[in-house]
Protein backbone atom coordinates (compact mmCIF):
# COMPACT_ATOMS: atom_id res chain seq x y z
CA UNK A 1 0.00 0.00 0.00
CA UNK A 2 1.39 3.61 -1.22
CA UNK A 3 1.64 5.79 2.29
CA UNK A 4 -0.18 9.09 2.01
CA UNK A 5 0.36 12.02 3.72
CA UNK A 6 -1.54 15.71 3.93
CA UNK A 7 -0.07 19.15 4.42
CA UNK A 8 -1.76 21.80 5.14
CA UNK A 9 -1.47 24.91 6.53
CA UNK A 10 -2.13 28.99 6.15
CA UNK A 11 -0.78 30.80 3.06
CA UNK A 12 2.96 31.10 2.32
CA UNK A 13 3.36 28.83 5.31
CA UNK A 14 6.16 26.53 3.07
CA UNK A 15 3.80 24.03 2.75
CA UNK A 16 4.77 23.13 -0.92
CA UNK A 17 8.42 23.21 0.07
CA UNK A 18 7.96 20.98 2.75
CA UNK A 19 5.74 18.66 0.78
CA UNK A 20 8.40 18.67 -2.24
CA UNK A 21 11.03 17.63 0.03
CA UNK A 22 9.23 14.86 1.70
CA UNK A 23 8.02 13.32 -1.63
CA UNK A 24 11.44 13.19 -2.97
CA UNK A 25 12.11 10.95 0.42
CA UNK A 26 9.47 8.27 -0.71
CA UNK A 27 11.16 8.00 -4.18
CA UNK A 28 12.90 9.34 -7.52
CA UNK A 29 12.11 10.70 -9.71
CA UNK A 30 8.42 12.17 -8.53
CA UNK A 31 5.11 13.11 -10.06
CA UNK A 32 4.28 16.66 -9.49
CA UNK A 33 0.54 16.64 -10.04
CA UNK A 34 -0.76 20.39 -10.64
CA UNK A 35 -4.80 21.54 -9.88
CA UNK A 36 -3.81 25.01 -11.50
CA UNK A 37 -4.26 25.32 -15.16
CA UNK A 38 -2.81 28.24 -17.59
CA UNK A 39 -5.09 30.67 -18.77
CA UNK A 40 -3.08 33.04 -20.12
CA UNK A 41 0.63 33.72 -21.02
CA UNK A 42 1.42 35.36 -17.31
CA UNK A 43 -0.37 32.02 -16.00
CA UNK A 44 1.72 29.60 -18.32
CA UNK A 45 5.10 31.92 -17.18
CA UNK A 46 4.58 31.52 -13.56
CA UNK A 47 4.15 27.70 -14.23
CA UNK A 48 7.63 26.91 -16.08
CA UNK A 49 9.24 28.90 -13.93
CA UNK A 50 7.84 26.40 -11.29
CA UNK A 51 8.75 23.45 -13.46
CA UNK A 52 11.99 25.05 -13.59
CA UNK A 53 12.91 25.51 -10.11
CA UNK A 54 11.51 21.38 -9.48
CA UNK A 55 14.02 20.45 -11.76
CA UNK A 56 14.70 17.05 -13.75
CA UNK A 57 13.71 14.97 -10.42
CA UNK A 58 10.29 15.77 -11.51
CA UNK A 59 7.79 15.08 -13.88
CA UNK A 60 4.26 17.35 -14.34
CA UNK A 61 1.26 16.74 -15.26
CA UNK A 62 -1.64 18.67 -14.83
CA UNK A 63 -5.48 17.93 -13.44
CA UNK A 64 -7.46 20.83 -12.54
CA UNK A 65 -10.61 18.43 -12.22
CA UNK A 66 -9.43 14.98 -12.85
CA UNK A 67 -7.57 14.12 -9.94
CA UNK A 68 -8.48 10.71 -9.38
CA UNK A 69 -7.65 10.16 -13.26
CA UNK A 70 -4.29 11.78 -12.53
CA UNK A 71 -3.87 9.30 -9.61
CA UNK A 72 -4.47 5.86 -10.83
CA UNK A 73 -2.87 6.66 -14.23
CA UNK A 74 0.58 7.27 -12.50
CA UNK A 75 0.59 4.71 -9.58
CA UNK A 76 3.29 2.48 -9.79
CA UNK A 77 5.87 4.94 -11.77
CA UNK A 78 7.27 6.91 -8.26
CA UNK A 79 5.54 9.19 -5.79
CA UNK A 80 3.03 11.98 -6.18
CA UNK A 81 2.55 15.11 -5.05
CA UNK A 82 -0.96 17.06 -5.38
CA UNK A 83 -0.57 20.55 -5.31
CA UNK A 84 -3.49 21.40 -4.47
CA UNK A 85 -6.56 20.50 -2.65
CA UNK A 86 -8.14 23.80 -2.39
CA UNK A 87 -7.20 24.72 -5.90
CA UNK A 88 -8.73 21.35 -7.13
CA UNK A 89 -12.51 22.02 -5.05
CA UNK A 90 -12.43 25.54 -6.06
CA UNK A 91 -11.77 24.32 -9.89
CA UNK A 92 -14.56 22.05 -8.80
CA UNK A 93 -16.82 24.34 -7.61
CA UNK A 94 -16.75 26.80 -10.72
CA UNK A 95 -17.03 23.76 -12.81
CA UNK A 96 -20.64 23.12 -10.49
CA UNK A 97 -19.12 19.44 -10.22
CA UNK A 98 -20.51 17.68 -6.64
CA UNK A 99 -17.44 18.49 -4.42
CA UNK A 100 -18.81 16.21 -1.67
CA UNK A 101 -18.87 13.41 -4.03
CA UNK A 102 -15.88 13.88 -5.68
CA UNK A 103 -13.69 14.45 -2.14
CA UNK A 104 -15.65 10.66 -1.22
CA UNK A 105 -13.96 9.47 -4.53
CA UNK A 106 -10.33 11.24 -3.61
CA UNK A 107 -11.21 9.29 -0.46
CA UNK A 108 -11.49 6.29 -1.97
CA UNK A 109 -8.62 6.51 -4.31
CA UNK A 110 -6.51 7.31 -2.38
CA UNK A 111 -7.01 3.98 0.06
CA UNK A 112 -6.17 1.77 -3.31
CA UNK A 113 -2.90 3.81 -4.40
CA UNK A 114 0.44 1.43 -4.26
CA UNK A 115 2.80 4.42 -4.55
CA UNK A 116 2.39 7.03 -2.31
CA UNK A 117 1.01 9.99 -2.26
CA UNK A 118 1.59 13.97 -1.03
CA UNK A 119 -1.34 16.30 -1.01
CA UNK A 120 -1.20 19.75 -0.11
CA UNK A 121 -4.09 22.11 1.44
CA UNK A 122 -4.56 25.06 2.77
CA UNK A 123 -5.97 26.49 6.27
CA UNK A 124 -8.93 28.83 5.31
CA UNK A 125 -11.08 28.90 8.00
CA UNK A 126 -8.86 30.59 11.03
CA UNK A 127 -10.06 34.46 10.03
CA UNK A 128 -12.57 36.06 11.12
CA UNK A 129 -16.71 35.12 9.06
CA UNK A 130 -16.01 36.91 5.78
CA UNK A 131 -18.94 38.88 4.57
CA UNK A 132 -19.18 37.74 1.34
CA UNK A 133 -21.27 34.83 0.59
CA UNK A 134 -19.47 33.16 -1.72
CA UNK A 135 -16.01 33.50 0.75
CA UNK A 136 -18.00 31.90 3.30
CA UNK A 137 -19.36 29.21 1.31
CA UNK A 138 -15.83 28.69 0.07
CA UNK A 139 -14.55 28.23 3.30
CA UNK A 140 -17.56 25.65 4.50
CA UNK A 141 -16.34 23.64 1.94
CA UNK A 142 -12.36 23.69 2.48
CA UNK A 143 -12.54 22.76 6.03
CA UNK A 144 -15.12 19.73 4.87
CA UNK A 145 -12.54 18.07 1.92
CA UNK A 146 -9.85 18.91 4.82
CA UNK A 147 -11.59 16.49 7.17
CA UNK A 148 -12.73 14.29 4.55
CA UNK A 149 -9.23 13.57 2.73
CA UNK A 150 -7.54 13.91 6.54
CA UNK A 151 -9.55 10.85 7.61
CA UNK A 152 -8.38 8.78 4.47
CA UNK A 153 -4.74 9.50 4.82
CA UNK A 154 -2.22 8.04 6.96
CA UNK A 155 -0.44 11.33 8.13
CA UNK A 156 -1.33 14.71 8.53
CA UNK A 157 0.83 17.52 9.24
CA UNK A 158 0.63 21.14 10.01
CA UNK A 159 2.77 23.27 9.08
CA UNK A 160 3.79 26.58 10.27
CA UNK A 161 6.63 28.67 8.97
CA UNK A 162 8.27 25.95 7.24
CA UNK A 163 8.08 23.25 10.04
CA UNK A 164 6.07 19.96 9.64
CA UNK A 165 3.59 19.70 13.46
CA UNK A 166 2.38 15.95 13.58
CA UNK A 167 -1.65 16.28 13.26
CA UNK A 168 -2.17 12.35 12.53
CA UNK B 1 -13.58 17.86 40.24
CA UNK B 2 -15.26 17.99 36.70
CA UNK B 3 -12.63 17.71 34.08
CA UNK B 4 -12.99 20.94 31.78
CA UNK B 5 -11.61 20.69 27.92
CA UNK B 6 -11.50 23.46 25.52
CA UNK B 7 -11.41 22.97 22.05
CA UNK B 8 -10.25 25.44 19.70
CA UNK B 9 -9.68 25.53 15.98
CA UNK B 10 -10.81 27.42 12.94
CA UNK B 11 -14.24 26.91 11.09
CA UNK B 12 -15.39 23.45 9.76
CA UNK B 13 -11.97 22.44 11.48
CA UNK B 14 -14.42 19.24 12.93
CA UNK B 15 -13.91 20.65 16.16
CA UNK B 16 -17.90 20.05 17.48
CA UNK B 17 -17.94 16.38 16.00
CA UNK B 18 -14.67 15.82 18.35
CA UNK B 19 -15.94 17.68 21.29
CA UNK B 20 -19.17 15.38 20.99
CA UNK B 21 -17.24 12.43 21.19
CA UNK B 22 -14.92 13.33 24.14
CA UNK B 23 -18.04 14.60 25.78
CA UNK B 24 -19.81 11.00 25.25
CA UNK B 25 -16.34 9.30 27.02
CA UNK B 26 -16.96 11.26 29.78
CA UNK B 27 -20.25 9.66 30.19
CA UNK B 28 -24.04 9.39 28.72
CA UNK B 29 -26.43 10.99 28.76
CA UNK B 30 -24.46 13.85 28.09
CA UNK B 31 -26.10 17.88 27.66
CA UNK B 32 -25.79 19.62 25.22
CA UNK B 33 -25.77 23.26 26.13
CA UNK B 34 -26.39 25.09 22.97
CA UNK B 35 -25.74 29.09 22.61
CA UNK B 36 -27.47 29.58 19.08
CA UNK B 37 -31.25 31.04 19.60
CA UNK B 38 -33.49 30.42 17.11
CA UNK B 39 -34.64 33.97 15.74
CA UNK B 40 -36.57 32.41 12.99
CA UNK B 41 -38.15 28.70 11.14
CA UNK B 42 -34.84 28.58 9.21
CA UNK B 43 -32.93 28.65 12.17
CA UNK B 44 -35.36 26.52 14.16
CA UNK B 45 -35.28 23.89 11.26
CA UNK B 46 -31.73 23.76 11.31
CA UNK B 47 -31.61 23.28 15.36
CA UNK B 48 -34.09 20.44 14.51
CA UNK B 49 -32.02 18.56 12.33
CA UNK B 50 -28.69 18.99 15.31
CA UNK B 51 -30.52 18.06 17.93
CA UNK B 52 -32.50 15.13 15.70
CA UNK B 53 -28.37 13.96 14.45
CA UNK B 54 -27.21 14.02 18.00
CA UNK B 55 -29.56 11.54 18.65
CA UNK B 56 -31.05 10.23 22.19
CA UNK B 57 -28.08 10.31 24.32
CA UNK B 58 -28.04 13.88 24.36
CA UNK B 59 -30.72 16.35 26.11
CA UNK B 60 -30.34 19.81 24.84
CA UNK B 61 -30.79 22.94 26.78
CA UNK B 62 -30.54 26.39 24.98
CA UNK B 63 -27.91 29.44 26.88
CA UNK B 64 -27.31 32.51 24.58
CA UNK B 65 -26.35 34.52 27.64
CA UNK B 66 -26.95 32.64 31.00
CA UNK B 67 -24.37 29.88 30.51
CA UNK B 68 -23.09 30.16 33.86
CA UNK B 69 -26.60 29.58 34.96
CA UNK B 70 -26.97 27.01 32.62
CA UNK B 71 -23.75 25.02 34.19
CA UNK B 72 -24.75 25.47 37.56
CA UNK B 73 -28.39 23.85 37.13
CA UNK B 74 -27.01 21.03 34.66
CA UNK B 75 -23.76 20.27 37.09
CA UNK B 76 -24.41 16.36 38.45
CA UNK B 77 -26.42 15.20 35.93
CA UNK B 78 -23.84 14.09 33.27
CA UNK B 79 -21.19 15.67 30.92
CA UNK B 80 -22.16 19.22 29.29
CA UNK B 81 -21.30 20.17 25.96
CA UNK B 82 -21.03 23.88 25.53
CA UNK B 83 -21.10 24.75 21.95
CA UNK B 84 -19.94 27.50 21.60
CA UNK B 85 -18.12 30.37 23.34
CA UNK B 86 -17.48 32.29 20.18
CA UNK B 87 -21.29 32.76 19.42
CA UNK B 88 -21.77 33.22 23.28
CA UNK B 89 -19.10 36.47 23.22
CA UNK B 90 -21.22 37.58 20.35
CA UNK B 91 -24.61 37.13 22.49
CA UNK B 92 -22.82 38.91 25.26
CA UNK B 93 -21.44 41.85 22.82
CA UNK B 94 -25.31 42.52 21.05
CA UNK B 95 -26.99 42.64 24.43
CA UNK B 96 -24.18 44.73 25.40
CA UNK B 97 -22.88 43.01 28.79
CA UNK B 98 -19.46 43.35 29.92
CA UNK B 99 -17.65 40.36 28.53
CA UNK B 100 -14.75 40.15 30.56
CA UNK B 101 -17.21 40.25 33.49
CA UNK B 102 -18.74 37.23 32.21
CA UNK B 103 -15.69 35.76 30.84
CA UNK B 104 -14.66 35.58 34.06
CA UNK B 105 -17.57 34.50 36.03
CA UNK B 106 -17.60 31.54 33.56
CA UNK B 107 -13.90 30.87 34.32
CA UNK B 108 -14.66 30.85 38.04
CA UNK B 109 -18.20 28.60 37.42
CA UNK B 110 -15.54 25.83 35.69
CA UNK B 111 -13.74 25.20 38.39
CA UNK B 112 -16.54 24.65 40.43
CA UNK B 113 -18.19 21.78 38.61
CA UNK B 114 -18.42 18.63 39.82
CA UNK B 115 -19.18 17.21 35.99
CA UNK B 116 -17.02 17.71 33.28
CA UNK B 117 -17.48 20.26 30.72
CA UNK B 118 -16.22 20.54 27.43
CA UNK B 119 -16.19 23.38 25.62
CA UNK B 120 -16.07 24.71 22.18
CA UNK B 121 -14.56 27.97 20.53
CA UNK B 122 -13.24 28.96 17.38
CA UNK B 123 -9.63 30.98 16.45
CA UNK B 124 -10.35 33.82 14.69
CA UNK B 125 -7.26 35.47 14.73
CA UNK B 126 -5.21 33.79 11.97
CA UNK B 127 -5.88 35.74 8.93
CA UNK B 128 -5.04 39.43 8.04
CA UNK B 129 -6.31 42.79 10.05
CA UNK B 130 -9.94 43.38 9.19
CA UNK B 131 -10.86 46.14 7.44
CA UNK B 132 -14.11 46.77 9.41
CA UNK B 133 -13.76 47.71 12.99
CA UNK B 134 -16.90 45.74 14.89
CA UNK B 135 -14.64 42.88 13.13
CA UNK B 136 -11.31 43.89 14.73
CA UNK B 137 -12.88 44.77 18.00
CA UNK B 138 -14.38 41.32 17.82
CA UNK B 139 -11.59 39.18 16.96
CA UNK B 140 -9.59 40.52 19.70
CA UNK B 141 -12.41 40.14 22.44
CA UNK B 142 -12.53 36.22 21.00
CA UNK B 143 -8.80 36.15 21.88
CA UNK B 144 -9.09 37.71 25.01
CA UNK B 145 -11.76 34.92 26.08
CA UNK B 146 -10.43 32.25 24.77
CA UNK B 147 -6.75 32.70 26.53
CA UNK B 148 -9.15 33.41 30.05
CA UNK B 149 -11.22 30.01 29.59
CA UNK B 150 -7.59 28.05 28.40
CA UNK B 151 -6.02 29.53 31.86
CA UNK B 152 -9.34 28.07 33.50
CA UNK B 153 -9.13 24.77 31.54
CA UNK B 154 -7.75 21.50 32.63
CA UNK B 155 -6.96 20.41 28.86
CA UNK B 156 -7.09 22.79 25.49
CA UNK B 157 -6.78 21.13 21.92
CA UNK B 158 -6.50 22.62 18.96
CA UNK B 159 -8.69 20.88 16.11
CA UNK B 160 -6.79 20.54 12.77
CA UNK B 161 -9.12 18.74 9.66
CA UNK B 162 -10.69 16.63 12.61
CA UNK B 163 -7.68 15.50 14.71
CA UNK B 164 -6.99 17.17 18.29
CA UNK B 165 -3.49 18.87 18.73
CA UNK B 166 -2.74 19.00 22.54
CA UNK B 167 -1.97 22.82 23.44
CA UNK B 168 -2.03 22.15 27.47
CA UNK C 1 25.77 32.09 21.40
CA UNK C 2 22.90 33.84 22.61
CA UNK C 3 19.50 31.31 22.07
CA UNK C 4 17.40 32.86 19.45
CA UNK C 5 13.40 32.04 19.79
CA UNK C 6 10.52 32.46 17.47
CA UNK C 7 7.15 32.90 18.83
CA UNK C 8 4.01 33.22 16.42
CA UNK C 9 0.60 32.64 16.75
CA UNK C 10 -2.64 34.84 15.67
CA UNK C 11 -3.98 37.91 16.75
CA UNK C 12 -4.97 37.90 20.56
CA UNK C 13 -3.24 34.40 21.02
CA UNK C 14 -1.18 35.35 24.25
CA UNK C 15 2.08 35.86 22.28
CA UNK C 16 3.60 38.78 24.02
CA UNK C 17 2.56 37.67 27.33
CA UNK C 18 4.31 34.49 26.98
CA UNK C 19 7.17 36.00 25.09
CA UNK C 20 7.67 38.26 28.25
CA UNK C 21 7.61 35.66 30.18
CA UNK C 22 10.40 33.47 27.83
CA UNK C 23 12.63 36.56 27.80
CA UNK C 24 13.16 37.50 31.40
CA UNK C 25 13.63 33.75 32.29
CA UNK C 26 16.58 34.25 29.81
CA UNK C 27 18.00 37.01 32.13
CA UNK C 28 16.95 40.28 34.14
CA UNK C 29 16.53 42.85 33.15
CA UNK C 30 15.59 42.39 30.07
CA UNK C 31 15.40 45.01 26.96
CA UNK C 32 11.94 45.37 25.12
CA UNK C 33 12.97 46.54 21.24
CA UNK C 34 9.80 47.91 19.84
CA UNK C 35 9.02 47.67 16.44
CA UNK C 36 5.74 50.32 16.45
CA UNK C 37 6.62 54.10 16.47
CA UNK C 38 4.17 56.87 18.24
CA UNK C 39 2.58 59.34 15.36
CA UNK C 40 0.34 60.86 17.79
CA UNK C 41 -0.98 61.44 21.29
CA UNK C 42 -3.10 58.41 21.56
CA UNK C 43 -0.17 55.78 20.65
CA UNK C 44 1.84 58.09 22.83
CA UNK C 45 -0.42 57.24 25.52
CA UNK C 46 -0.71 53.63 24.88
CA UNK C 47 2.84 53.05 24.46
CA UNK C 48 3.52 54.53 27.78
CA UNK C 49 0.97 52.49 29.52
CA UNK C 50 2.71 49.09 27.89
CA UNK C 51 6.30 50.29 29.83
CA UNK C 52 4.61 51.41 32.84
CA UNK C 53 2.76 47.47 33.01
CA UNK C 54 6.04 45.50 31.89
CA UNK C 55 7.89 47.72 34.88
CA UNK C 56 11.43 48.27 36.19
CA UNK C 57 12.71 45.10 35.21
CA UNK C 58 12.45 46.02 31.62
CA UNK C 59 14.49 48.78 29.42
CA UNK C 60 12.00 49.83 26.64
CA UNK C 61 14.16 51.14 22.65
CA UNK C 62 12.52 51.98 19.63
CA UNK C 63 13.49 50.13 16.01
CA UNK C 64 10.60 50.53 14.01
CA UNK C 65 12.84 50.40 10.90
CA UNK C 66 16.73 49.70 11.90
CA UNK C 67 16.17 46.03 14.00
CA UNK C 68 19.58 45.28 13.20
CA UNK C 69 21.23 48.04 14.71
CA UNK C 70 19.03 47.68 17.83
CA UNK C 71 20.03 44.38 18.31
CA UNK C 72 23.65 44.84 17.55
CA UNK C 73 23.73 47.76 20.47
CA UNK C 74 22.25 45.81 22.52
CA UNK C 75 23.88 43.02 22.32
CA UNK C 76 26.02 42.06 25.43
CA UNK C 77 23.38 43.75 27.87
CA UNK C 78 20.97 40.94 28.47
CA UNK C 79 18.17 39.39 26.66
CA UNK C 80 16.49 41.33 24.37
CA UNK C 81 12.27 41.13 23.09
CA UNK C 82 11.41 41.93 19.36
CA UNK C 83 7.93 42.85 19.69
CA UNK C 84 6.89 42.43 16.77
CA UNK C 85 8.02 41.26 13.14
CA UNK C 86 5.16 41.86 11.30
CA UNK C 87 4.76 45.87 12.10
CA UNK C 88 8.44 45.51 11.39
CA UNK C 89 7.56 44.12 8.05
CA UNK C 90 5.07 46.62 7.36
CA UNK C 91 7.16 49.42 8.68
CA UNK C 92 9.74 48.34 6.16
CA UNK C 93 7.05 48.18 3.20
CA UNK C 94 5.78 51.45 3.61
CA UNK C 95 9.46 52.83 3.48
CA UNK C 96 9.88 50.98 0.61
CA UNK C 97 12.66 49.30 1.78
CA UNK C 98 13.93 45.50 0.35
CA UNK C 99 12.34 43.86 2.72
CA UNK C 100 13.58 39.91 1.80
CA UNK C 101 17.59 41.50 2.19
CA UNK C 102 16.66 43.12 5.42
CA UNK C 103 14.94 39.76 6.60
CA UNK C 104 18.20 37.82 5.57
CA UNK C 105 20.41 40.34 7.16
CA UNK C 106 18.21 40.08 10.48
CA UNK C 107 18.67 36.37 9.98
CA UNK C 108 22.40 36.90 9.72
CA UNK C 109 22.60 39.35 12.84
CA UNK C 110 20.72 36.54 14.86
CA UNK C 111 23.09 33.87 14.09
CA UNK C 112 26.01 36.24 15.61
CA UNK C 113 24.68 37.52 18.86
CA UNK C 114 25.92 36.58 21.97
CA UNK C 115 23.03 37.44 24.07
CA UNK C 116 19.38 35.63 23.76
CA UNK C 117 17.08 37.20 21.33
CA UNK C 118 12.96 36.41 21.86
CA UNK C 119 10.84 37.41 18.49
CA UNK C 120 7.38 37.87 18.62
CA UNK C 121 5.17 37.72 15.07
CA UNK C 122 1.89 36.69 13.47
CA UNK C 123 0.20 33.87 11.87
CA UNK C 124 -1.83 35.96 8.94
CA UNK C 125 -2.02 33.30 6.53
CA UNK C 126 -5.24 31.54 7.88
CA UNK C 127 -8.11 33.09 6.80
CA UNK C 128 -9.74 33.01 3.18
CA UNK C 129 -7.77 34.95 0.18
CA UNK C 130 -8.35 38.91 1.20
CA UNK C 131 -9.90 40.59 -2.14
CA UNK C 132 -7.44 43.33 -1.38
CA UNK C 133 -4.49 42.96 -3.42
CA UNK C 134 -2.11 44.74 -0.93
CA UNK C 135 -3.13 42.55 1.88
CA UNK C 136 -2.64 39.68 -0.11
CA UNK C 137 0.68 41.04 -0.79
CA UNK C 138 1.42 41.89 2.85
CA UNK C 139 0.48 37.94 3.99
CA UNK C 140 2.78 36.73 1.28
CA UNK C 141 5.54 38.74 2.48
CA UNK C 142 4.63 38.37 6.27
CA UNK C 143 4.75 34.28 5.35
CA UNK C 144 7.92 34.31 3.38
CA UNK C 145 9.44 36.63 6.40
CA UNK C 146 8.30 34.38 9.35
CA UNK C 147 9.91 31.52 7.09
CA UNK C 148 13.40 32.78 7.17
CA UNK C 149 13.52 33.82 11.10
CA UNK C 150 12.30 30.76 11.47
CA UNK C 151 14.98 28.45 9.51
CA UNK C 152 17.42 31.23 11.24
CA UNK C 153 15.94 30.89 15.25
CA UNK C 154 16.89 28.18 17.20
CA UNK C 155 13.56 27.46 18.77
CA UNK C 156 9.70 28.22 17.10
CA UNK C 157 6.72 28.11 19.32
CA UNK C 158 3.12 28.84 18.07
CA UNK C 159 1.18 30.31 20.74
CA UNK C 160 -2.69 28.98 21.31
CA UNK C 161 -4.71 30.65 23.41
CA UNK C 162 -2.05 31.42 25.86
CA UNK C 163 -0.01 28.31 25.71
CA UNK C 164 2.93 27.62 23.46
CA UNK C 165 3.12 24.84 20.83
CA UNK C 166 6.57 23.85 20.14
CA UNK C 167 6.81 23.72 16.22
CA UNK C 168 11.09 23.35 15.86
Amino acid sequence: MGKSILITGGARSGKSLLAERLTLELGRPAIYIATAEAHDAEMEARIAAHVSRRGPEWRTVTAPLDLVGALEESDGQGPRLVDCLTLWLSNLMHAEIDWPDAGDALATTLSAQTSPVVIVTNEVGGGIVPENALARRFRDAAGAINQRIAAAADEVHLCVAGYPMRVK
